[in-house]
């Protein structure tokens, strides 16, 4: 194993951690997915505690996140954030400082998830994380957040590279996928920023307007730059599948949503229910695996066809956020 | 020890089993019963995980279910189905196939209660159980739905053995009770099914119009006439005690509940305030044990006097629960 | 450690059980927090079920509970009891003595919390948790109730001999603070019962009006005179502070709540917003520490310098709470 001390940190994002790090964390990661179940893990968190603060809930998440938990040794308590009641302006309460800190003492480690629908507005989820890290001393990790979903990310590389082998110097298709649901930028912003960190080529394409945060653009692109791969950009759907190596077709909500509101979301999204990824569309690729953090919206965002062939990689992931998110909890609370 | 293989097996209905795979449960849950909290018994699970799906509330098989996972070395989640966006005609969400799919990579086994009030007809629920099943990788156990109540039924059974011994040749009384409480037929169903399948003489009292499912009649007389046991229907509260081994009051619902709502089933039900066991009823009985599978209405489906008898095997019925839990979950997925 | 034997024993009011029992119950929870996370303490309750009851919700106490569970070996199971339907005058249900049957035969012991919101009148939660403990065969524990909070009151203990040494002797002054979040008096009940029972002086101070239950008073007075110690009350907040070794500043509800509401509460409390614990005040003590049950409600109960000054024990009185429940269960169900 990499030699890399990452006890205490917390996991906000992954540009946040060192190649290094992440590397030795993906390590672990496919190691644990080998020795499952092992005594030797199970003595990681042995009667230890991880605390989960669902803001949104989610199924999967929550599933892998106590599930991991569980095999490390130790066990996760799922709270409800109804119960956790902060000081506001306008309401009495407790201080975050007050929170974290109590709850520090209690468990070795809290996972936070809030998403657009918890927070006023784009990046507050975000801040909300760093200032939860900045009075915890325990580490905080995202379960994911407005901004970014670092254990998605991660299961995510472990699942292409189960799949493609190495990725550097491969290309993955970020494309948006029509759908409904008005989804996070969360997965989507996470897994351009990991993966041009980690070497590979990233072509998005998405309906015009549909752009997402260009601080995390710009972060991708500097990444690109200094692996020496290519960013790029398009608006032709059939076009970007050329050729690439993995598709990763998810919707994503426009960026006027805190505005329009889920509706109005819903009413442009509609406007492009043509974008999903089909069989005809993936013949154009270089036999590229295809991704999704999932739940996916089959028939929307990729036919069935595509989400049960062959090179469909969406259960590997999902299970790979378990082994995944075993390493996190083992590399900073172990 | 028998020798059977249940591993990787669903738990529907107990009729889905063989008479020696029953025995087989039967026997090691008897055994767990007696080893309770060894270490070898905790072995079984360890570290593992079982996902507890409640489309329907019961605080006591969460909590028979969450403490055998726990005696077991694993750990239960208890999943909030409300989050769980299947997806249907009306609404966008996830196909059951990737639900269970996923779920079968973070957990070893699955339980479903899912009754008639989340579902629009009857047997839905038992169709929900059959075509999860067949997506998921992992077993699916049934923790009550429309139909069936496995777990109950092998609870009830050990219950009667350390209570009258061989239940062979003895007779059951199945009798409506009344009660305001509009229950399911999936407790009265499994017992008829797994008690004329094990060898007794089923004879079922009830006001005249509260049949029950005529498909699960069929299957238990032809459980008795394979046996080579009786088979009785009677609508005569009092005689219905005459000489019978164990007593099995409780209310079931009119067949016409899904029409009438539970409003309509009550008053239907009302009508029958009489129905209930007495320490007199039960003094026409071969001294019977009395079984329920709780929550009891006192004072409707069963007296006081009756409910705290010594002949009263209630407590050690729902106490059965966690041990033919523990056993069904070891032979499936240990 | 002290001979004790406290094995089946209820926890509903520390001044149920015997001053050298609750030595033995301190000197184990202050050897738990030194021994945190041994193998030893982890075989106390392996593999076996605690229920933890919230009438009323409680983030912090489930974090504690569930986490002590854990430290423990075993398991806590959070119960919803919504779910939980008993019988009562206008309702089927379960009667209290099958539920508590049930239950005791799952678990080895049941933790219930039910407050002044979830009752009709002070006593009653008291009544309903001693009559559980009536109809349960293993230990019932209070995670705080309407009259008492023994867990809480144990933790202050520990916390105030980690920062000021032996408390014989030594002075508590337990003052009201002004807060809108109409406050139990079960913490600052047991506070001024467990204290005067080991030792203390008691001296308390509020506004007129804001009396707690007379019966507390007496049995507080009671326990000072048995321990020749004084019991002072002043309205004077003040010089209430001089020379008090020990400050617990925090809101109660005044005692017409039940009938006044929880608004009719708040306007009363609000005519006393200058209660509060501030700098100037504290420096009128004997270097006193400074203690809380958390959530504090800073600016109101106490200014931030308090909170977060030197002498301030907020968070380690709040991480006794682990280690006292620790120290509980393992000598009531070990």
């Amino acid at each position: 194993m990499m030699a890399v001390n990452l006890k205490g940190r917390d996991l906000i994002c992954t540009q946040d951690w060192s190649v290094e790090e992440l590397e030795a964390t993906l390590e672990l990661g496919a190691k644990m997915k080998k020795e499952r179940y092992s005594e030797e893990h199970a003595a990681i968190l042995r009667h230890k505690t991880f605390m989960l603060m669902f803001y949104n809930s989610s199924l999967r998440t929550r599933q892998s996140f106590e599930a991991a938990a569980t095999e490390l040794g130790g066990h996760a308590q799922f709270l409800e954030t109804k119960n956790l009641r902060l000081k506001s302006k306008t309401q009495s309460g407790e201080v975050m400082k007050d929170t974290a800190g109590v709850m520090s003492r209690y468990g070795v480690g809290i996972g936070i998830r809030i998403l657009e629908d918890s927070v006023e507005k784009y990046g507050d989820g975000d801040k909300f994380l760093r200032d939860f890290a900045d009075v915890a001393t325990v580490p905080i990790i995202s379960m994911a957040h407005d901004m970014f979903h670092p254990c998605q990310g991660l299961a995510d590389v472990m699942g292409m590279r189960e799949s493609i082998g190495d990725t550097r110097g491969k290309t993955l298709l970020q494309i948006w996928g029509y759908s409904p649901m008005v989804r996070s930028w969360s997965s989507v912003q996470e897994s351009i920023v990991i993966n041009s960190r980690l070497g590979m080529n990233v072509r998005m394409a998405y309906p015009e307007g549909f752009e997402i945060d260009p601080d995390v653009i710009e972060t991708t692109k500097a990444n690109c730059a200094a692996a020496g791969t290519t960013f790029e950009v398009t608006h032709d759907q059939d076009a970007a599948y050329d050729g690439v190596d993995v598709v990763y077709s998810r919707h994503w909500m426009h960026p006027k949503r805190y505005e329009l509101g889920r509706e109005g979301e819903q009413e442009l999204s509609a406007k492009h229910k043509d974008w999903r990824a089909t069989t005809e569309r993936m013949a154009r690729t270089h036999d590229a695996a295809f991704i999704h953090p999932m739940p996916i919206d089959r028939g929307n965002e990729a036919d069935d066809a595509v989400c049960d062939a062959e090179r469909s990689i969406i259960y590997d992931v999902a299970e790979n956020r378990l082994h995944a998110q075993k390493a996190i909890m083992a590399l900073t609370m172990g």
